[in-house]
């Protein structure tokens, strides 16, 4: 196993510490290497593309952070690099790998919120809130080549994408409410080139609406990803501050107790709990990591390609893409297939 | 319709506002009017025997609020004096009115919680936790005969028995952490002789298993009703701070939905509100009154005794005598019946 | 006080229960009336302007029910009426008068908030779930204007104004999912002509972002209210469905005990509730409708404007217009003023 | 690192997946290894003392399982046994490593909370709920002591402890409502001899009163503990479901802004927090037995006592053991100090 990363000194002591065989400050030594079969792109948003091409050409499995890449251009390349070099590839889009989100996805799937009308996403943060932030790589474009949109628009995009299906068309609008910050060497202010908050109304193919907001500058959010869908027969709803928690409500009760159950989804009938602690001993965040790297194994072992794929990863990509230039041409714009 | 009271100015001024035809600072005067038929006790405990004994005694109907007394044998005597009168008489245990509260009533005789193992009740208040408040009558064993457990112990023990049956045992604990406070006319500091806060365990005649506590003292508290009961199939909760809403979990549900319902109490197919607002728009604390005396009126107009009357208040009260006797010698005692 | 509608028989029955003196299905008859100084809208959204002109030109002050017309040249033409004949005039926005926004408005103004930035409104309903409910006027634009849109966002865009300014352009969205629905005469099925959900994006005179949703087929949602307003120096949060509630989140608090306070509004300090019930005993739908008539009264008693007025009323309307044009034209467009 | 159990099988597919270097069904064999200097007791509770004592004899530190021991007597045997060889002791009592616990002791040590007065915990699991479930040796007085008392109690009345200080007495309720249960090996039916649910009352020595309740039968209910804490200045609340979170009302907030906090426990200004995720993105229950075992690690190289020692543990057996005497007894009984 081997590490890579830019400073050395802190790169040894992650190594040690993580228990790697090997580091190296050049990423594409550690591609070369014979024994790695796997590239974990972890890096800011501007090096993923560079990464996976150079892993597809070297015949090693792909699996990168979320947004896939700064542009929709970019994420086809990557696409295209992994699919002709005919390698395994998948993107982190760890938030499918909460329980309580796969279940929503097998209640959905098993027709219990009948066909599905409204997605409404809030996923809000604060963490932008302090002016004194310094200006890091996620506040220039060219470097993270969006701001709240690629970083965390696109989770709730592919969970809609993921719940609900395709989207079709966007409308939307971006805003930059802190336009310039420290510059992190202390040499004086640099410009924001990103968005702090990006939202955008959303058809689906399906006919389905969709909403979606996001920021990083709500003061006292944390980590607040709301979700809910709703159907023709049910609604459910998420929220990834009380992540072990469904909630669902079904027309099919009795009329005098249907209300939204509070479901904890912690029991050995749901998915991959069985495997962890005893009944209402929650996970946390870390384990959607686990899971989605156990999916990326499995499928590696089991020779079948793993879910979600870079495909995912470009889909997401062209409604950011297609919300972005919506808002700066003010128009309701389609999603490039 | 007259109205009593011991300030004339404060009575003639509430007369007017509220439509009595009459006023008087002569509660004995009311009630021996011709035109009167039901009297509506209202005033410090202390009262009510002389009262309600008075009003039996001219034959009038009596609705008393809680608690009916200060102890067992008073209320024993209030009950006896209306029954030999022969003229109907209620309590105005007023969380019995709350479609919530009705809801959980109609689910547990239904079976719905199947046998009923245990009942949780939190009561909690804040009101007295300022040491600056003056010692009112509450706060006077004289004329309370309690104080929290007879105030707001009360409630939930009334509802214990409306939801669960016959308390038959109880072990308690009785504080008072504010021992003195102003005298109401400055002229010093007087005694408090009841309590702050109550606590007992208790056992049903049906072997269930009872924890209620209340406290006028708990910092952040304002009318924290929070009661649970557990059965062998299902579960109920509720607040009194979010009243229009009854949880309800059930083992009848498939396992991997199951979760408390979170019942919004405001449907038609619920009890009372169809005669109210539209759906999701709740009802308040004055509404349970208003459906407890559209209760005592209908009741009235049927022939048939209102509910819940006097032996309810009796039965209550001889719950507290037992918590606070059970307190004082340190040892479980059973409930007089 | 006169009474009037359409059917004889209901509307007799209801000045009897309510205490109207007189009752009269001409409503030209009522406004007509010497003793009569003040009209109450409350009929169908295509009556309004026709009553309210009528009223105007009789000298009589108008309250009128949400949304003030059908469109924005209806409600500017009432507008116009009531000001050139001088008489008062005020909108029913009944939200306005709950407590908790009326503490919210006090937060905001006192700067609590700082710049306020965001402001997120979901109003989510599911009386329209079921197909099988006949088409009513609400469901038909020659009488009801507009749907979802002018019934229930109406409420979140008079909210936003009151709050944090007013709107200057919009994007939007419209949607009917159920599009006929059985005739209530039961000759047959007729076209549903109004918006089941509307949803837009909106930038705020003052920078501010906002995003607002309704819909009348959320299933589980029974009167589901939901804002936010994110500053720079805290938020605010409100939820119909526990309407004594508001959260407030600042950065005046100490960075590790920072989160959102859960504020029961139901204390002496806070706005009206001192003239209700005691502490955390929470008030319900109906007081913010005595709370916007004892505003009504006042400010006729003190000859000063009532608030809002039908100025509000025509600013909402003007919102409504655009974000239905907009989404009709697919684009952003201005909110005329 | 060795690894002991019963089941050779089992255990040597422990030590594989775990990464012990060596595994044995002895345990004595394990202890005796000069390369051990720790022993981690995770068996039935009858088995704790025998396994301590023989580690203290041999000089290992001793890290224990909760409860202690199956009795009072017992424990206090294990606490002689460590002290008198002068070995490390510490309890995994993990409940007190979770963020939120230490957030609450730092502002009940820094007078937040005022003189604390009143301390609630209730713990609801429903694990117990089928009758079905066979009669494991968690149901077997002689090999665990006691049942939900010693199971899940033992951890609020360690948080009592923490939070609160010592329990002066107690009077108490223990209850099996499934009194038996089929065999584990399908023999028939044997019989449960411990309690389903536990209750008791509590003064503490500093006159505070508690109140617990704990029940392995409350359908719904997986790992609900919920505990407050009321003092003259200020509440807090926490609920091990949502356990990110812990609540806190001070009567330092304005009036008008007064209202219980969220505090999403998950900030840098947070116990141990910084040494995670990024804000907002929660810790789960296997964090707070990484908190306890870092206690553990760094007293040892500190070469200071780590804490919570046996001598909690034996303070907590001696709560449990008079609660359930005192249940017996039908009376109040002081603790043995």
């Amino acid at each position: 196993m081997v590490a890579s990363g830019r400073d050395e000194k802190r790169l040894s002591e992650f190594a040690r510490r993580f228990g790697f065989d090997h580091a190296t400050t050049d990423w594409r030594e550690a591609i070369a290497r014979a024994d790695v079969e796997l590239v974990d792109i972890c890096g800011p948003n501007h090096l993923h593309a560079e990464i996976v091409e150079a892993a597809a050409r070297a015949g090693k499995a792909a699996f990168c952070e979320k947004p896939l890449a700064r542009d929709l251009a970019e994420a086809k390349g990557m696409l295209r690099a992994v699919e002709e070099a005919g390698v395994p590839h998948m993107m982190c889009f760890n938030y499918r790998f909460f329980p309580a989100i796969r279940l929503a996805r097998e209640l959905i799937r098993d027709g219990a919120l009948g066909e599905i009308r409204q997605f409404h996403a809030l996923y809000l943060q604060d963490w932008g809130l302090d002016p004194g932030l310094p200006l890091s790589w996620r506040m220039r474009k060219e470097l993270a080549g969006s701001g709240a949109l690629g970083d965390t628009a696109v989770h709730i995009v592919d969970l809609a994408r993921y719940l609900v299906g395709e989207i079709a068309e966007v409308a939307g609008m971006l805003t930059t409410f802190i336009k310039e910050r420290p510059l992190p060497d202390g040499s004086g202010m640099g410009e924001v080139t990103v968005d702090d908050a990006a939202a955008f109304l959303a058809r689906f193919a399906s006919g389905a609406t969709g909403v979606f907001e996001t920021t990083r500058v709500a003061a006292g959010r944390k980590n607040f990803m709301h979700l809910e869908v709703n159907g023709a027969r049910g609604s459910i709803r998420w929220n990834a501050e009380d992540p072990n928690v469904l909630e669902f409500y079904s027309l099919d009760d009795p009329p005098r107790v249907r209300g939204f159950r509070r479901i904890v989804v912690t029991e050995p009938e749901h998915p991959w709990t069985g495997n962890w602690w005893p009944p209402g001993h929650g996970l946390g965040y870390e384990h959607s990591f686990v899971h989605a790297v156990y999916e990326l194994l499995a499928a590696l072992g089991e020779g079948r390609p793993p879910e979600p794929s870079f495909r995912d990863g470009v889909a997401a990509q062209a409604v950011l893409e297609a919300a972005a230039r919506a808002a700066e041409e003010r128009q309701w714009l389609p999603i490039e297939r």
